[in-house]
């Protein structure tokens, strides 16, 4: 099984570490992080860079595909090149997978046409405007796409899949090695459970970016 | 404020990646990933590489030190040049923090000794033998030292400090904006939650990879 992390330019890192470290613990996979070219990939803020091994082109038929958020409207990968190969990657896929607003690229790719489906909370519109049919749930599973929640919910997805495709007890273990008991120190995780005056603060910023 | 992540061959992503999105997001700080020599670390499962964008003796004096995890007894970096560049970034920084196995990094370079610290579970009895005293918690504060328990606890430790810095609202911004509101989908992700077969298969494992 092969599982390919797509990276672009102002990627968000966590949205791709999440579920390389949960699903990319399926027994025997080869996980590859790939991206229009192979190299060095920058994410949002500019800071950190992950290396794409592999060219779109090299990873042509995944058996699983995660495509990953970023800051703006729509990420500023909805371009040719990685729109064109998800479109022929999911073609062949088994499960095709976003986190964030990584789903905005699958439905802008054509693949999210009248399913349910979830991003940041901040872009369940634009969701809806690319055809697909937004929920409040952090992990939404129809047919072969799972898309996730805004950012840490990538964790939450990854487990969801990987106990899919490998079994409960595997997932298990990789939760309990990867000790994922989590203990935010404040319950804002949420525009339900955050302050008000919060929310509309990231609101108000919303479009530049999400933090 | 200067925020460094120290990179190692083979530290665990997640570890690093964690506090990169939370504790990383201090208005106006600037978040930089070193390594012994700048350029592509490879983690523990060789198939991802994040790039360090400058040396250990590019930044001698960060403001906050992040430490990462890795598999093993004693992560690989127990050697010369991180150790040393610990013992003497420490001594002049506000903060000294650490993620899953990194306390162990942090304690063989005497910087936790007699102090009450965390790490990963299957590490706890190790972080003991190298001078700590050892919690159960899943963040720990002793002074400037805030050590973390297994690799997605650096999330949590990341939002912890994050609020102390930067004020318990701008932490909660961050929490909105990455939507962490987490939502595992099984409940094992302590030894004391875990079924008891899973953990022994774990333990049985320590000190090959965690995963």
């Amino acid at each position: 099984m092969q599982i390919a992390i797509a990276l672009y330019d102002r990627f968000t890192a966590l949205d791709a570490v999440g579920p390389y470290e949960t699903l990319g613990q399926v027994p025997g996979a080869e996980t590859v992080f790939v991206a229009e070219q192979a190299g060095p990939v920058r994410n949002d803020s500019g800071n950190l860079a992950l290396i794409a091994d592999r060219s779109l082109a090299d990873v042509p038929r995944p058996d699983v595909i995660v495509v990953p958020g970023g800051p703006g409207p729509l990420p500023l990968a909805a371009d040719g090149p990685l729109l064109t190969w998800l479109r022929r990657a999911d073609a062949t896929s088994t499960w095709t997978t976003s986190v964030c607003t990584g789903s905005l690229l699958l439905a802008a790719a054509g693949l999210l046409e009248g399913r349910r489906a979830t991003s940041h909370w901040l872009a369940l519109e634009e969701l809806k405007r690319h055809g697909a049919e937004p929920t409040g749930e952090r992990v939404v599973t129809d047919g072969k796409y799972v898309t996730a929640a805004g950012v840490s919910a990538g964790i939450d997805m990854g487990l969801t899949l990987l106990g899919r495709i490998a079994g409960d007890d595997h997932a298990r273990i990789v939760q309990l090695a990867t000790e994922y008991d989590p203990q935010p120190p404040y319950d804002a995780g949420s525009p339900e459970k955050a302050p008000a005056h919060l929310v509309e603060l990231l609101r108000s910023h919303a479009g530049l970016s999400l933090t």
